[in-house]
């Protein structure tokens, strides 16, 4: 490390502290930042200052926002009595980015795992509980993952809503669209057969 | 772009304007530098100012230095009558990493390159006739690059020495280490067998 100028080396450690950055490409990232022009550089800098300062969670959904609202529950054009739960604001985006949905979310910041002692107060469930009694919510998707925890999450809300008059359903799981068959496995291609729909 | 808030997209722009981050990889580091502590995101903001700040040349070798004089050169254990000669500072971290090398450096910031308009003037040759003129230097190694603009820099440069009292050499050509026979190229072939050496 004693090859580089001090500066030089404290950016090389830490670029190589972001995930899948090793040294070598660090070293390589630090050399093109050094050859960014000087505003550039600076843009970049403040830039990460900015997210750290000015991003937090929409009061409303939880997912993240620079206001106290994010620009979804602000929308008037979204349908607000849909609301759509994810387990993290990543996944939200991923249904953003497929134009699947022109519904609210609500995003809980994890799943429930007692492992690893996330029980239902540590995500949004009461907030969720709460906006369905204020607002008038007639249909919620639960979209949290399709693993063990996502599922048991899953479970967990679809009992604590059956009481709602609200209409619940939950993503639908199967072959993704360009998979192959035979890289599938076998408890997605159940859940794909019994779900098989009627070709007109 | 339109579904992060807008300080998360500026520094996803950002990251994705390094080599070799795509837009995916920098909305994934963006993800990650906004879970990072505080202290750490903002040590890493500012490292990327101190390197734009503090890092310049060294007045001597050219090489990258937080100082007038680099460590290098500061460094009296250094064997300061042999000096070796690369195109970029990146180079010259090389030899240092392999410690093959206990001289001192001269960076000459590229190659001669007539079809890009870089002529002996645009790199430091006249630094570098100076410097053996002004010390008592006695060997100099010539290792620009093994391209046809390193190679034609290595001749000028071996031209303009040639007068002076001091031991010339180029960096040798062959296969490297670990290198398999059937992957090397002919000049490089031929350059191995040329320079080959007798087993005692």
């Amino acid at each position: 490390m004693g090859y580089y100028p001090a500066s030089l080396t404290g950016l090389i450690e830490n670029l190589s502290k972001l995930p899948g950055i090793g040294f070598k490409t660090a070293e390589r990232l630090a050399m093109h930042i050094l050859k960014m022009p000087y505003n550039e550089a600076s843009y970049f800098s403040d830039s990460i200052m900015e997210v750290k300062k000015k991003v937090g969670f929409c009061s409303e959904c939880f997912s993240l926002s620079d206001n106290e609202i994010c620009s979804i529950c602000a929308d008037p054009l979204r349908h607000d009595s849909t609301l759509c739960i994810t387990e993290q604001p990543a996944d939200m985006i991923v249904i953003e980015k497929a134009g699947a949905f022109k519904g609210l979310y609500h995003i809980l910041g994890g799943a429930l795992s007692p492992i690893d002692g996330i029980t239902p107060s540590d995500i949004k469930i009461k907030e969720l509980v709460d906006r369905i009694n204020k607002n008038k919510i007639t249909e919620v998707i639960i979209a949290t993952n399709t693993n063990a925890e996502g599922e048991s999450t899953a479970d967990y809300i679809a009992n604590i809503l059956k009481s709602k008059d609200v209409k619940l359903s939950r993503i639908a799981s199967g072959i993704p669209v360009g998979g192959e068959l035979k890289y599938i496995d076998q408890i997605t291609l159940k859940k794909a057969m019994d779900a098989r729909y009627a070709i007109e």
